[in-house]
């Protein structure tokens, strides 16, 4: 066990896309846990859309993390040293932990302790963890999806979108999933098992999605915004949803990008319902049991971007703006 | 009774604004109802905003009226001649009958009788007709209003308006509306018990707004879009639900508006939901007799512009465009 925890604080608000000097590297000894605490070491940090917005002063679901403080990242990680009853050494734990080899716990948002299953650590963070429980409750609980409906999904070969498509499978609809590379097309088609992938780069997308949609969308589980849903709501069926998960296209915008014009939504009565899993919390091990059975069945499929090693993490978070990971970005700490 | 059925029929789809050359007047003898047909002839035709989306080749919740068509209108009339049982003499009725003095009914469509209720006919065509029960059931069914949130009106002092704010008072809400002169800021808050009432032509419209909602807003009846919505997402609370029901302020653009920027949908787990009246024609007699019980006893009031002449009715629609009806807009035929 080394002696320093590395960190990357918060140095700066990012104007556009992130830079290394947005953050500041910062050694410090390892911290030793007090009294009802414990240490746990970080393994894999989770890296997602959202964690662009924390960084900016947008007090949205959570707070912007302060400058100076600790960046915020969801992580896996396994306790090496507790004075509490409730976590003991050796535990797998995934929760908040931020960008850092070491975090104590004990004093707010105790992670939680993960279930003993059979599987490695970056699917246990990925589609068993946040990305996966996002698609899982997100198309479930807001889509709701009828057999025969046709879902499309924006940002289908990310960790979510292609989480998202497979579970719209598994409930009988019609997935077509956009994505921005002919590879990630292919992967989404022949592997996770998609009716049909459009390549969003293509000059024709938008005719192609009308042809690979004859009936209309009657979900659109929304990653993306921008031109991508603006060519989406005016195909939306009667009584579409739409699944307002991230809006990746903004996020890097310095000032508010509009959106669609709602006139669709209002003829054809749909609807619009912003997300955020934080609310699902209570039923997170409901979630990722359905989805470890899925996975360990070999209905559920997942790819993995791994970059390895923390100081890498500032670059890495690009990838998901720049279309260079497929399915879910992960760093590997330790 | 004239001998003369007179007609505007529809001539050209309008650009921008309507036009008196976007109809045709035409004059034909009064039909005379065949076997299980009636002959009703119209006193008042509605106007409403959707009738200028019903000019457009937009394929909305109705099909567009054809060129040459009798323009579509809603209209409060009386039977004069019947051969069908279900229509007597001296009924009242109101239905899609179009902007003419006479309408055979018994084809299609039929309209729907209006209980004896001892209101004017310009209460029954407006209050208890398709712009009450569009209040009604918009902010009850789509909104949820709950004692104590804070509901936002655009179009405030119009037909719809007028109602959902009375209507969110009776539900024990914050009622704040949205208008375009003085003097319907000072009816919505003197008469109709607004809590407050904005201007949206002052500068400071937006500083007022937010001054308005000191707690957020809870409810977005929208009738307008454009600026104003922009202006209320970022208001949005938790959960807030915005009825779509209507968009005025797009409907003479010649190509799609933009909508709102999303983040704070996605972010407050908002729902923006379209909502069209006639998907509640089996409950209208529930509406309409729950209208007329407040109607009757003074806790639901309304106002009409009224205009006479059906010659004036092209003219009129514009009347909605420009803010110059307060209530509900009718014109007398008859």
């Amino acid at each position: 066990m080394s002696n320093v925890n590395r960190q990357f604080r918060l140095a700066a608000r990012p104007v556009g896309r992130v830079k290394a000097s947005d953050f500041t590297f910062h050694e410090e000894p390892v911290p030793t846990p007090g009294p009802n605490q414990a240490l746990v070491r970080n393994t894999y940090l989770s890296l997602d859309p959202t964690n662009r917005v924390w960084m900016s002063e947008l007090d949205g679901y959570l707070p912007p993390v302060a400058i100076g403080e600790v960046m915020r990242g969801i992580t896996l990680g396994e306790v090496v040293a507790s004075n509490r009853s409730d976590f003991a050494v050796g535990d797998k734990v995934t929760g908040l932990l931020g960008w850092q080899d070491y975090a104590v716990i004990g004093e707010k948002g105790l992670p939680t302790k993960l279930a003993p299953v059979p599987l490695p650590d970056a699917t246990l963070l990925g589609v068993l963890g946040g990305t996966g429980l996002t698609a899982y409750f997100g198309l479930l609980e807001i889509g709701k999806p009828k057999a025969g409906e046709t879902v499309v999904v924006s940002a289908a070969a990310g960790a979510v979108g292609s989480i998202v498509g497979q579970l719209a499978k598994i409930h009988g609809c019609r997935v077509v999933g956009l994505a921005g590379t002919r590879e990630k097309c292919e992967l989404l088609v022949n592997e996770l098992g998609f009716d049909v992938a459009i390549n969003y780069k293509d000059a024709d997308w938008k005719k192609q999605l009308r042809a690979a949609c004859p009936k209309g969308i009657d979900i659109d589980f929304e990653n993306v915004g921008g031109e991508i849903l603006d060519a989406i709501v005016p195909m939306l069926n009667l009584r579409a949803r739409i699944v307002l998960c991230g809006l990746i296209s903004t996020y890097n915008a310095d000032k508010p990008v509009p959106g669609p014009n709602l006139g669709p939504v209002l003829v054809k009565r749909a609807r619009i319902e912003g997300f955020i899993i934080l609310d699902y919390v209570p039923r997170f091990a409901e979630g990722a049991m359905q989805l470890a059975k899925w996975v360990m069945e070999g209905k559920l499929k997942h790819r993995d971007t791994i970059v390895e090693g923390l100081e890498n993490a500032p670059s890495a978070l690009n990838m998901l703006f720049d279309g260079k990971n497929v399915g879910k970005l992960l760093v590997k700490i330790a």
